[in-house]
């Protein structure tokens, strides 16, 4: 088969390799029918994430079908359409019990993609299946559904369920790249009071407002006064931090009211500065997280009832063996505009949505 | 009347001052019989706290006795034995209606000995005392009722509770001052699997140990790796930061599991270094926080039960007028081993308890 192949920072390829195979009875093999690009996958490209071995298929968010099935699995047969977690979970260890799949000490966690071989192929060996891929509702199209293998339940579970989104909440969110988006899409479930989304980006920002956010600012123009504006001086009740450098983790944290909660989301590659002179009196609550993605089948019935703009924050979509034109288009969001790119879609056709 | 008198930078005395007298009819003036002194005290005094003006007097813990209560006030009467809550709400502001006292808009939060004249006086105007006093059962004693106005609850509220300690949880307490023995003290009403105490000092870690720690590590001892060692290389599952450098909060967030918390409860004065390129991917939350002393009256009730060990706290007891002397105690408590320092108690009887 066909598989996009990381060789060392900075070189990937789409190219001939072995089919995988079911190994252990809880496996699953997955022939994917649409996959995406991570942020995270550039950073594995950049040689950033040490711990991916050159060699390795990478991806880490899938919809396919069922094409085999080890003696074990029990939830799904071959022929079954189903999306592929991001978060692989053995469903025994302690973490897991407790929902914190992202955490999982039984051989699962983050692993597609960075441990084992990942999604962006065209089949994948998805271990535990029976806790790791979920059967699609027919409502649901490949193209929304990719979109709930990572970036939704990220946004929901790491932003806005740990940031603790109440009705009549300001709710601030900085980054308005597809994370960001989702978080705005998906805090509006609670019915804040208001959204503003921060950003560099005009174009991203637009989107923010069509996916909900009722005030946006540029990085550039002071959101901290806006935000502040906006409340009587206090300050957001939630701030959602979807960057992942320390200059906008340290505005979160300038934002936020007393008693507010900053859940930060972005991956970060760098310390940064805390300053608890000024936040040791302010009942601040600060989170981090890894997805657990335990909210995939309520994200997917919310699919289903066409509750979710899955759809709106896919720019570009591609057959699968032009991955390697998917990524150069993914990695230059700033000029191509992508928000995601999907690959795979409708029986591979090539579908360019145009950039907002 | 006299009172300790904040008179700038390094400078404060004993002196006559005027009487205190019920300005709002919500007020009450308290005749003090006991007080303390808190390490923010010592704050104020090395100048460290600039909104407190020169000729504010001190102190924001204290028992005693309703001597006068304005035309508002409805639940104390004259001649009320009560305790001085640390925290004064106004009951109505966004904040009160929520509990968060410490963050009143109405006029309060912190602003005994702080932006008003406090309780290191014989008489203290307590405003909005409706909220702001407690009626003390005959069971507590004034050295241990002292105790619950500020120490108690900013432990078990700031520490314990926004820690989320749990049964079988492994508490790692970094800072075996007087806060870090209460938050000890009041984790251990929880049924933790184990407490590990953090200090530098082994008198500390002694008293540590007497109020429930189960483990103690000295802090040049790689206190990170009893922690790793006693949890199978997991972390603690909540870590209380009593001690309020930047040094020993970069400890904690070290010591603790992935999907663990990290309470702050002490007074910073510098930033600390938040290393996110380690902690965005282990669900960890961190909170802080100025006390609401919500929890007063129920801490009230556990100690007339005699289940808070609140006398162990106190080393060393003054007549009220020894202020200057039970300040430079205090103050020097490396070499005078002082936990707490109680003034005014028993008749203004001198009982130096001996320091362990």
């Amino acid at each position: 088969m066909k598989g996009f192949v990381f060789h060392g920072s900075g070189r990937a390829s789409w190219q001939d390799v072995p089919d995988p195979a079911v190994k252990e009875p809880t496996d699953a093999i997955v022939k994917v029918d649409a996959v995406t690009i991570c942020g995270t996958d550039l950073h594995i490209l950049k040689g950033d994430v040490p711990e991916v071995r050159p060699g390795t298929v990478l991806g880490h968010e899938a919809v396919g079908e069922i094409a085999e099935a080890g003696g074990d699995v029990c939830t799904v047969r071959p022929g079954d359409r189903v999306l592929v977690s991001c978060i692989t979970s053995c469903g025994r260890c302690r973490f897991c019990r407790e929902s914190a799949y992202g955490q999982c000490r039984g051989g699962g966690g983050w692993i597609l993609g960075h441990l084992v071989d990942g999604t962006q192929a065209e089949y994948v060996r998805v271990p535990h299946a029976d806790l790791c891929v979920h059967p699609l509702p027919a409502a649901v199209r490949d193209e929304d559904a990719v979109l709930l293998a990572d970036v939704f339940p990220t946004a929901y579970e790491v932003g806005v369920l740990n940031g603790h989104v109440r009705p009549g909440d300001t709710v601030a969110v900085v980054g308005a790249g597809p994370i960001g988006l989702a978080a705005i899409a998906t805090a509006r479930m609670f019915s804040p009071e208001r959204i503003i989304a921060v950003d560099l980006t005009p174009a991203r920002l637009e989107a923010a407002h069509r996916l909900g956010a009722d005030a946006i600012a540029d990085v550039h123009e002071a959101p901290g006064q806006l935000v502040a504006d906006l409340t009587d001086g206090l300050g957001a009740d939630v701030v959602i931090e979807a960057v992942g450098v320390p200059e906008s983790f340290e505005m979160c944290t300038r934002m936020v009211r007393p008693g507010g909660h900053v859940a930060n989301v972005g991956v970060h590659g760098r310390p940064a500065t805390l300053h608890l002179e000024d936040l040791w009196i302010r009942n601040v609550t600060i989170t981090t997280g890894l997805v657990d993605t335990y909210s995939i089948p309520t994200l997917l019935r919310m699919a289903a009832a066409g509750r979710l703009p899955t759809r709106q924050l896919v720019t570009h979509a591609f057959p699968l063996h032009r991955m390697e034109e998917a990524y150069d288009v993914f990695s230059k969001a700033g000029e191509t505009g992508a928000l995601k790119v999907v690959l795979g879609v409708a029986q591979h056709a090539e579908v360019a949505v145009p950039a907002t």
